[in-house]
């Protein structure tokens, strides 16, 4: 297939915190390309996020089940060939269901559905359709955390036997959701966000990693859950025992009233031999513990590792996850100047911080001074 | 302007280091779409280069020359918009010079230019032309670099009186040029790569950095250039003592023989009241030193933050520059399993690594167990 | 009392671990000096240790008994002031006892004794002659740990809420009891050790921890204890859900087997306005987490400390504070209170800041307690 | 000589910051003993101190002079075996003359003395009494740094390359010694102090601590020296560029103007195949590097260190070493010398490791040649 994938979205409005992570991610390889959505339930709003956007205009649809309708009736060589799912967790199985019901693939954003019977329906549907089904556990592709899982299955650290898995975070220490945050209010709403809070937001996704990376299956569970601040209606803070099914115990809190946290997701694995310390919130780093010998520090990008950790890094060691981000910042500076741009007019440049010609003369003139002063013997040389 | 900005490029042919990485980093926030390019003087490697893209075939050329002699000669609605130029250092000025002079906006990989004279040349085609030229000075793009910047201008630290910038490497520690490796063949090449070896190339970014952050200009430099690697033909290793313009002092090192460092890139800056450090390869985190209170960790995203930063931020605090890489991750694969798709046809999932509804049934499950533990006085709840 | 005070020791001989750490501890602040001891049960050890120390022969004892008798009929302006006990937990009764009875104040090693009711006989013993006794709950006399105490206690944070205290380490990973490791043998054997392995050895003091900076008391626990390592006697292994008399809730884990941990006692409280962090192995460092501004690193010996935890260091600020003088604090403050010793008078012990009887009868009651949860299908067990 | 040592004291009256330092390291290992002093100059001072020192009234003395006078005089059982010299440092000198003419050996306080006559005048008489004289560079006593000695001679990094040691201080930001702080007066006071301010206080430490990890000599020196505070009578800031005789090449930098930082003393070392990084706030861990395998994380005490180390280890692995203890080494090391110490027999300092006299006049003429180089136009100094 000698072309770009072709991606609808439902929900990612203008508004929206993961929509733009989910497109600004699948723009990054140059794989996929956004040609229509349904991205709001707001009367208008899909349009003005289709234009801002730059999609045709024929292509942005005010529901998603009009989208599906069309998209379907488009010839092969138009229509998307698959649906990224980004609405709050009560509108993950509309959706998904019905793209895969109009022959689509879906990718949604976790969890997969608002209850256990609407996501064993998804199960049933996908296995009906045959399409493929993707949920963004994000936090198994970081590169270490595939060198973990790697590490693990070939016995690095001999059989496990304790897992410490937490997902520490602190911005519900206060009522936030009466305060008329969106996020706060939807995560807190049994109706919109179904029965867990922060069990189903982030507890899922420790227990997630926790599997992951050791292959393990979580057996049985001693649970404490907690609604710390008063006046809420969903937990915002959990601890639990655990038992794995290799007779390895361990220990899961995930809490949005950990004040000061800010998403502090991290998990230590022990075996026989050694551990493994990782961290999200440094996620380029990952610590080794072994029994007789000094710990390691292994880093993203580094020759030494797995090919599979390999495979998942963008940037050469040293330049964190991140780089990307930060070369980013220029090309969109750039951009910005660019769309300003008029003939004859005269940018302030430093307006919109990106460097330009006076910063390349400078550096030719810095690296020239440097060797007239290395090679003199005189102490200081000006440089100009 | 209401449609995505046009992009060629020249360089980046299949086996680049940096031309993917401005590639990726073009495509994160979808207002750039590359659509032409001369990707390699390499016979093939260009066309090859442009099927791999996804590029129209007639689009892709052989030369710079080329390139821009048909980009001029298309509609303004098709025709490029700007260049970005990623070719070795000596051929960072020919492509930059006849794309301006070719009436193209031009994003160019530092160094601007093999010499000093033709920077400023540049710079006078600038000056002429009105058009845009910006270079990837990639470290200032960081989010908490410009949290420095405003920190100091505003005062925050009182006068800036020292600063320590260092650029520590490993990677060239061995005579690596030698072994057929590409990046350490030009890089030590000064036909190819100028007059200074590591000063070129990363002690560049450490004076950028220095300058960029405090807004303070080097004056004087008294520098030591080592060749510490036997039968290198250009400097590895370079420290200097500095005089900057507002009276403060300080030092710049920067080398690519310190054993075991990756990209160790670093700024410590002090004033009269306190003083930052910033590390790249931790670059959401930065650290503020007082004379009279405790040392502070700021973080990228938070808001606390000023506007300046937070602008330059994609992610919420504490999902790290790199977790859109992470996300990106996950689409990877499911991309790629996509392409591997066919009807009627059972995919392995677990081959292409991603979460997929088996995880979204497991993660329900998950929740559901620990609300019913949580509700039940029994110590243990199966998992099932 | 314008001399120094005069120490008596029982156990610590040439081979053993903690004695030589306590005579340090007591030698650092020039308040004390050892003048006798029972150093062995070992025929001959005992006078070679004394030899060692530089002690007049005819002040060094085959045992504890003869030690008491001795000291006891020797002028007072001879006789030791008070005893260091430092033998086996299961040994630390009867001198204690003893010496309690034979008119000398003691301070001994943790835990207080090898059983609750041992331990309740020396509260009686120490109630009935109102002389002092003292535990070196030594993780308490760090300076942060002070400051910690204080800012909980001031109100820093809020209401606590959540309370993470660990105590990993890795060292019984392997059956090391059985390759002659005496420190493995008797802290693994339940004739010596008593009921608890690591939960006695290490959960004791996690718990210590949590009660002491918080200055709330523990009310319920819900326990796992494992015996990791086969062969073993005793657990090597616990983690457990806790309730706080405030009603915030909370984890403990503390655990042998986690391979490469060293000795990681770490705690992290968290309250309605921010948190604390503190890790044992780099003590001279705590950080502060708040809901709305960045997280503060605060050192030992700076200027910002309360009054409370500079009294505490010895050296200044970037000097680091060593664990022999989180142990010579103890010392200090129970020689301290010696000097303000009067017979029939009681001293406000609090006000001189060591552990003393009741902690040892805590500790205890706390060790029974997660033994008896551990052994129950219950969810919750009563601390009483 | 079955007896603890006999230990004055000149200097270290109530109120000094040193004195304490001193006599607390020597109190930790059982092997020393205080029995006089001359604390201080001012009137009742003295008496004072020895009172508090629970000191016999009769050895308490008003001038050094009259100490050494009298303790001569003593039987051979009851005088002094050596001298602690604590004094400020122009007054290092008088009171280390005399105690060795009078046939006592001195561990002095660094610097040696006020000037590198005086030094060299020291060295002289040592050399012709055959006392013994000890110095208190207290960084070189951490296990960890007698780690890194270890490997640098063992040759674990191959040839060195690159060494950059830092001593950044903050404390001296401001003119505090015109606000009546006595640390800060003495110390900016060229009359009490010496040619050097922040080089002689701080840099020597820095100097030291990267000729003995090394093993090297520093050959040249390229230095700036500032007077950041205006006002100020010595430098209270310097940077410089080294050459070792090995052809290794350096940076070093001390400055007491780096507002915020404690007391940030530290070093890296590159070799062909690796280097190292050690901090003395966090003196317990240092990471080693090495060219093609991640990081190592060591700590002092751990089984794997080399037995060099770990006989300066007083705690087991993870209860960390601290500042005292390191200077306790010293002390250690000086009396085990002390023990074997014959009158006419010359000892191999070496054996013994602790600094003597050369490292004082190294020290001093270290000083002089940076202030040379600083005041020079020259780009290098030779150091010999």
């Amino acid at each position: 297939m000698k072309r770009k994938l072709r991606m609808g979205m439902v929900g990612g409005g203008l508004t929206s915190f993961i929509g733009p992570v989910h497109r600004k991610a699948a723009g990054i390889d140059g794989e996929i390309e956004l040609v229509c959505g349904a991205f709001s339930i707001i009367p208008g709003e899909s349009k003005e996020t289709g234009e801002a956007l730059y999609l045709n205009p024929d292509r942005v649809y005010e529901t998603y089940q009009e989208m599906f309708e069309k998209e379907k009736s488009l010839p092969p060589d138009q229509r998307i060939d698959f649906v990224s799912v980004v609405t709050p967790n009560h509108v993950h199985f509309g959706p998904s269901q019905m793209a895969l019901e109009s022959g689509f693939h879906v990718l949604v954003e976790k969890p997969i559905a608002f209850s256990l019977a609407e996501a064993k329906t998804l199960e049933k549907t996908v296995n009906k359709t045959g399409l493929l089904l993707g949920l963004t556990h994000t936090y198994t592709g970081y590169p270490l955390v595939k060198e973990a899982r790697k590490m693990v299955a070939d016995g690095a650290f001999g059989k496990i036997r304790k897992i410490y898995v937490e997902y520490p975070q602190g911005w519900l220490s206060t009522l936030l959701e009466k305060t008329g945050n969106m996020q706060a209010s939807w995560r807190t709403d049994p109706k919109q966000s179904g029965m867990g809070g922060a069990i189903g937001d982030i507890g899922t996704h420790a227990a997630n990693l926790a599997e992951y990376i050791t292959g393990l299956r979580i057996t049985e569970i001693c649970a404490m859950l907690n609604t710390v601040v008063k006046g809420r209606h969903l937990d915002d803070d959990s601890s639990m025992l655990l038992r794995f099914d290799n007779g390895a115990s361990g220990v899961l809190m995930a809490t949005q009233v950990a004040a000061g946290e800010e998403n502090n997701l991290n998990i230590r694995v022990y075996g026989e031999k050694g551990g493994l310390e990782w961290k999200q919130e440094e996620p380029n780093t990952m610590i080794l513990k072994w029994l007789d010998k000094p710990k390691e520090i292994i880093r993203a990008g580094q020759k030494y590792l797995s090919d599979e950790a390999k495979s998942f890094t963008r940037t050469p060691a040293g330049h964190p996850e991140g780089y990307l981000e930060a070369f980013a910042n220029i090309y969109r500076s750039f951009s910005r100047a660019l769309r300003d741009y008029k003939p004859g007019k005269k940018l302030n440049i430093a307006k919109y911080d990106f460097p330009d010609v006076a910063d390349g003369v400078r550096g030719m003139n810095f690296v020239q001074t440097v060797v007239k002063s290395a090679n003199s013997n005189r102490k200081w040389t000006t440089l100009k």
